[in-house]
């Protein structure tokens, strides 16, 4: 805590209660959410009472605040309030199983909760299990008493928050990888801060209608559990934007907001960006959405182009916090190059090793500095540089392309093939929406590539004999090797999700794993005209 | 020094050498200077030779390393090399005295001078009286053999930065207020990273035609010498700009490269901006120009926008590091709106005392923590708030509007009357293009008014009851006080200027004192029809 009095220079710390220092400018910018819209001097005044409310609950700072919510208002107060008073947010992935969460609450410490009323079934269950947990702040859209706005309401105006060292944890959340247990990551004040504002110089200075200006209406479309929602609702208030905040997913309801608010930002994984352009019926222009989180396929990109929906694709991960480097094109550009994870932003240090082409290794002053579990962080970091586990190409102008997570490379007969290229092949048949491959072992090749594919709606399935023909066209043509065309192509009705929105190969190779005869007896029949010399 | 091995996080400090991380990206885009032009790729080849060449020469951390240049590549490179090695960067205001420049580089305790050719005659008169100069490097435009384009050719092209503690030192330049003696003020690595991420978010973030877009070509029109020319070359590299050096600021050489090089940013005191006005014969759209240092006159604004240059105003000082705020207009705003010293930058605190108009006090994580003399850091700071030294008025919205310098605001007749006011009223009469007003004592009403005023080119200077009929016409209607109205308006060829462009008003007030009994006569000659009940 800093207190000078006197003739003395005042320390300035990075702390997130910084970012509002000239908010007052944007008095007649609105929030909307939850059917109520206020401005951002109210804003400002619901941040102060809602840290009014958390201490007279006994919230000190250090103690763990965690937060299960939809996207609301509500959430961007706590975004605020609880890191400003010096306590921990928590930011709690409600799509987890129940057990799951209450893993996730009990390692972070929770001391209070402000839980949306239909997660309390969950937190009812879990109560037991959670010895830290003191209180349960009811979150409704409504303002009935004893729940958060009545609560908010009655708590008073103005909240005396003061400083305090700028490497002090301000949020913390579980990574939501498609392996192992969830980890536990944490970002400092400073960290958050310096992401605020090499992220926003970055998307402003973009080019025209694929970044952020200061008319933009901003609407998130990943979870604001998640990654502090890449971090834009931060970025969006110190901008002084209009802020839309959807509630849970709904296409129907995504797309009424979009309207009626005139939504012209968004941020969200491939997955959400099909649930949208499916519900669409008309042209949704202008709309900017920046895609992380997945590769972007050329043909979603053409798909949501055609809708009026720019694509910008970026590229991060939980842990680092996340944004590392965003896309931008000029008319030269093909949508294969529009699709590739953009360009270091400021300050952000990226290397391949080997070089060129190998494990994209990053340093960003807001990247996690470790996980709880000290044996994690140790994989994490080597050398003083962050491990990304995402094998990439960085091309001479800087421009990254991810090949693929380490993980799911297929090592074939001696060669090393992209699974997310042959998906991005197989999207761009006609008959195909999405696409999953994953590496089943064998014994003669190593591994083999195996696919799963959701056909296009309206569209007959074609034999899985034609897809093949299909991707062998491009093993000829050079574009892959023949060893990436996978022996088996397998059609669902739709491909397993993690709770962020992620296909699940994990998932994938499990169920693959459990039924070892059938696969393998498939592979052999179809694998020698693929193979041959 | 951080030099982290093994399986650690990597601790990143914010040094300016961190904000060339992304720049391989823009390979293409071109730095101009002195009849050169090389590309990002070539700019960072060129700090390493210039950081070996240095460090051959005997430059170590902690080492002062001035320069004295016009604008030029040279001086940019100097801005991230000689600090990139944790030396300190001296920037020299070429503009002062010998005597006062000796002062300046003896105080700063620069161990090696890189020096234009054209001062080096200064230099040599200097040289006995710098005990810690060792080393003077030559800059010349052309790369004869001694000179810094030969030396940089024939010095290693990789230098080994390494990291160190972001609160060291970066640069250091004295301000030249036009009160005492230059005060030195110092810099670190974080205060400017800081303030160019900030300042950068801001830029970028103004609506079309006001701020900086990645398409923009730059030219300073405020010397690199001066307060980092207010940050901007720090910021156009770090958001890849092309930039353009003018050299020495000639009205022609200006023109002329804004027309060839297709400049679209620039930023200067309204001085240098009435220079670009008087030479143009054609429009200069499109040319945007952030305008401080001075208030920008409505008129002044107003015959910009006619020859096409929009004008921005913002508001900081040398202490500030500099930019504090900067101005945005929508098609609702009047040119007097758009003459407000702008709107606070992200984490920028600002307060006046007391509330709503006073002084103006400011707190932001990049302006100066005190100066060499503890005396007059001691005045800067007080209550944990850096002193501008200005009045300002805050509105509601947090839009500032800068009333005046408190050392140069009228007290007369028990009210406070702003010298700027009163001058941009005279600027608003036809035959007026500069004015100066400065208080004069008087034992009646303690201090009255005095004028300054050029008049404006081909037109007859009118008589100076004229103006004062004219100033009077706005005390009946109540826009200014009776007070307001001076008793003497001289005409003047020219106004003094200090050495950054700024009207010397101390100098007038040291001539106004030295002819006391004829100003004396005369205001008591004329000081009763204005003043009347």
């Amino acid at each position: 805590m800093v207190n000078i009095a006197g003739r003395e220079a005042y320390s300035y710390p990075l702390l997130i209660g910084q970012l509002l220092a000239s908010v007052k400018q944007y008095r007649t910018t609105e929030i909307v959410s939850a059917g109520r819209r206020f401005s951002y001097v109210a804003l400002r005044e619901r941040i102060h009472r809602l840290a009014s409310l958390l201490r007279s609950l006994g919230v000190q700072a250090g103690d763990t605040v965690a937060v299960m919510d939809w996207d609301s208002h509500r959430y961007l107060e706590c975004y605020f309030a609880i890191p400003m008073m010096g306590a921990v947010l928590q930011t709690v992935n409600v799509r987890l199983s129940r057990d799951v969460i209450g893993f996730t609450l009990r390692q972070a410490g929770a001391k209070l909760l402000l839980c949306h009323a239909e997660f309390e079934p969950v937190v009812e269950d879990l109560r037991d299990a959670l010895p830290d947990l003191e209180h349960v702040v009811r979150l409704i859209d409504g303002d009935e008493p004893g729940t958060y706005e009545a609560l908010l309401a009655a708590a008073l105006p103005e909240f005396p928050f003061s400083d305090f060292d700028e490497n002090a944890i301000a949020t913390t959340f579980h990574t939501t990888g498609t392996t192992g247990d969830p980890k536990q990551v944490f970002f400092t004040h400073r960290q958050i801060v310096l992401h605020t504002l090499a992220a926003s110089a970055t998307l402003a200075n973009q080019p025209d209608g694929q970044g952020l200006r200061r008319s933009d209406v901003y609407m998130p479309m990943t979870p604001l559990f998640h990654v502090h929602a890449w971090g834009l609702p931060y970025i969006a208030t110190m901008l002084g934007l209009k802020q839309v905040y959807p509630g849970r997913y709904d296409p129907g309801t995504l797309l009424a907001l979009k309207k009626q608010e005139g939504v012209t930002f968004s941020h969200g994984v491939p997955t959400l960006l099909r649930m949208v352009l499916d519900a669409a019926s008309e042209s949704l222009a202008p709309w900017t959405m920046l895609v992380g989180g997945s590769a972007l396929s050329p043909d979603l990109a053409r798909e949501a182009a055609r809708k009026g929906i720019v694509t910008v694709c970026g590229y991060g991960m939980s842990e680092t916090g996340p944004i590392l480097s965003i896309g931008r094109s000029g008319p030269e550009d093909t949508i294969d190059s529009k699709c590739r994870a953009g360009f270091p932003i400021p300050l952000v240090h990226m290397r391949t090793e080997p070089d060129g082409r190998g494990e994209l290794q990053v340093r960003a002053p807001w990247v996690t500095q470790g996980y709880a579990a000290q044996d994690a962080s140790d994989a994490l970091w080597e050398d003083g540089w962050l491990h990304t586990q995402d094998i990439a190409e960085i091309d001479p102008d800087g421009g990254v392309r991810i090949v693929d997570r380490i993980k799911d490379v297929i090592k074939t007969g001696g060669e090393w093939v992209s699974s997310i290229e042959i998906e991005a092949l197989l999207m761009s048949h006609p008959a195909v929406s999405e696409a999953a491959v994953i590496a089943i072992p064998s014994k003669k090749w190593g591994e083999r590539p195996k696919a799963f594919v959701v056909g296009s709606p309206g569209t007959a399935a074609p034999p899985p004999q034609e897809l093949r023909a299909f991707l062998a066209q491009f093993a000829t043509g050079g574009h892959i090797s023949p060893y990436a065309v996978p022996d088996e192509i397998v059609f669902r009705d739709s491909l397993p999700r993690t709770s962020v929105g992620k296909i699940d190969k994990r998932l994938l190779r499990q169920n693959a794993e459990s039924e070892p005869n059938a696969v393998l007896s498939t592979r052999i029949a179809t694998q020698g005209d693929i193979h041959g010399p």
